[in-house]
């Protein structure tokens, strides 16, 4: 495809109002008095964020997620996506298509403009803007000491399936909570007017709870014994306690971590985990007893 | 540098406060009743867009005009710039953000967030999100018949500026032009209240006018004549025919396009080239006679 062709394809998704039938430069958004607006921007690269052989539908739906994860973080719904998109054959432009066509629609974040360029050959690099709004914006540092640490879903299913990405024998789910994350939308606006803190997991629970705890300026405990774990997981990985290091360790989570007062119930599905406590650091807690820190806590960008 | 250096510099420069210092996934932006946001996109790639051995600072800079010149001609302020980032040798790293710098203080656009990734050698590819703000919203579609048609500064020296920043002798002012354009941020706002079409111009006078006159269901006449060129391009190409059907062919030259009802005045400084008609296509003439097109309009995406 050339840029004409897959920007007229571009033009028959979703599109925000605002688009204007992206036969524009810019993007205009009417905006609501009283709302806050969220941008959040990802650049991935072929060979580094994914693999030449992924999927492109699930690229392109995972592209999108991981964006809206980061709205769903701070409360926003989604409002509209910029897309930087480098063509590449034919084939696989297609399929990013009908990937990006998918997220689209599943959680309701029309396409707002963006940008189309040829690579001439070389490794494919996507980037994608995200914008959302949100009536109350939830921070990663407002936790207070003696808060609750809460976390939605389960944890270590996305660490799993890149395992059976890449050639190990498990379950579809397990593969699938790797390559079509779901975010977190709803369960984001509903608690970003409870939490005093929240951010998404995307690097590992162990790296992002220490991260909302140096944030707050707190220290936080984790029970590794309450971290929720899928039937899948168990049955692929065992319920023992490297098992459990490993699910705490694995990024690509995108399940909501949350602080709350004291007994606060949230008003969404979602386990305690863990507590924040005056000082620093991170505490680790296996059957009663404190437990070392693995060497590696989660992904670290630059290392 | 690697990414958790690259993000403590981009750091240091001058932030918007709902970048909250960078901390975070995503930036929030308070918004003022009654303002439109313009959202523009571009993405770049080495070798495609700009060339291996261009200046670091210049590319930065060059990003972000031409960003910038998408906000003006839609009569947008700035009001911040998400950026994505591909990693790769520290001295490039570093002259980069030297150039962003400048354009971030020069045109007081300041950085609300983005993406820095690793790139592994790979061909080097950016992306910059920008956002602005306007109380009224100019398009390039809403011309009338009778409108004047008008342009700000000189046209062709950046055209000029590419052939000596190829290896061509001609004065640094050209080739300045082109590797450092500067968008018509507040001619853009002072127009947009009663200019009835506005774009700028990025891929070739002819070429955008063709398009704000299809846009506008319209046709649109120019005088080659009319249109203004610098005395410094005077003396690097010549006046004559074949010079000024270059000037208005090239590329790149940043400046505002747009229309104004019969004989209305702008109220910053402008010439005027030609005139929108009933009909379709683009006429251009020579010392009052008709001439034929050119071949080549402008640059065209996709060819």
């Amino acid at each position: 495809m050339n840029e004409a062709e897959f920007i007229a394809a571009l033009a028959r998704l979703p599109l925000h109002p605002g688009a204007d039938g992206l036969r524009d430069d810019a993007a205009i958004l009417g905006h609501r008095a009283g709302e806050q607006l969220v941008l959040t921007k990802d650049m991935i690269v072929e060979g580094v964020h994914y693999l030449p052989l992924d999927p492109p539908d699930d690229v392109a739906w995972k592209l999108v997620a991981v964006n809206l994860s980061d709205l769903a973080a701070k409360g926003a719904r989604p409002v509209g996506l910029m897309l930087g998109y480098m063509l590449g054959d034919d084939a696989w432009d297609r399929a990013f298509l009908t990937g990006l066509d998918e997220a689209i629609r599943a959680f309701d974040a029309p396409l707002l403009g963006g940008d189309t360029v040829r690579g001439g050959g070389r490794a494919r690099t996507l980037s994608l803007t995200a914008i959302g709004a949100a009536d109350r914006v939830a921070r990663r540092g407002g936790a207070k000491a003696g808060d609750s640490l809460w976390v939605t879903g389960t944890i270590g299913d996305a660490g799993a399936g890149l395992r059976i990405a890449q050639g190990a024998d498990g379950p579809e789910s397990l593969r699938s909570a790797y390559r079509r994350p779901v975010p977190r939308i709803a369960e984001g606006r509903a608690l970003s007017a409870d939490a005093s803190a929240m951010m998404d997991i995307s690097d590992g629970l162990l790296i992002d709870a220490s991260r909302m705890a140096a944030a707050s300026g707190l220290a936080v405990g984790i029970d590794l014994d309450a971290v929720p774990l899928s039937d899948a997981l168990r049955d692929f990985s065992g319920d023992d306690e490297s098992a459990r290091l490993a699910a705490v360790t694995a990024g690509d989570d995108y399940e909501l971590l949350f602080a709350l007062p004291g007994d606060t119930q949230p008003p969404v599905a979602a386990t305690r985990i863990g507590r924040l406590e005056p000082g620093e650091g991170l505490t680790l807690r296996w059957r009663g007893n404190a437990l070392s820190l693995p060497d590696r806590l989660g992904f670290q960008h630059g290392s």
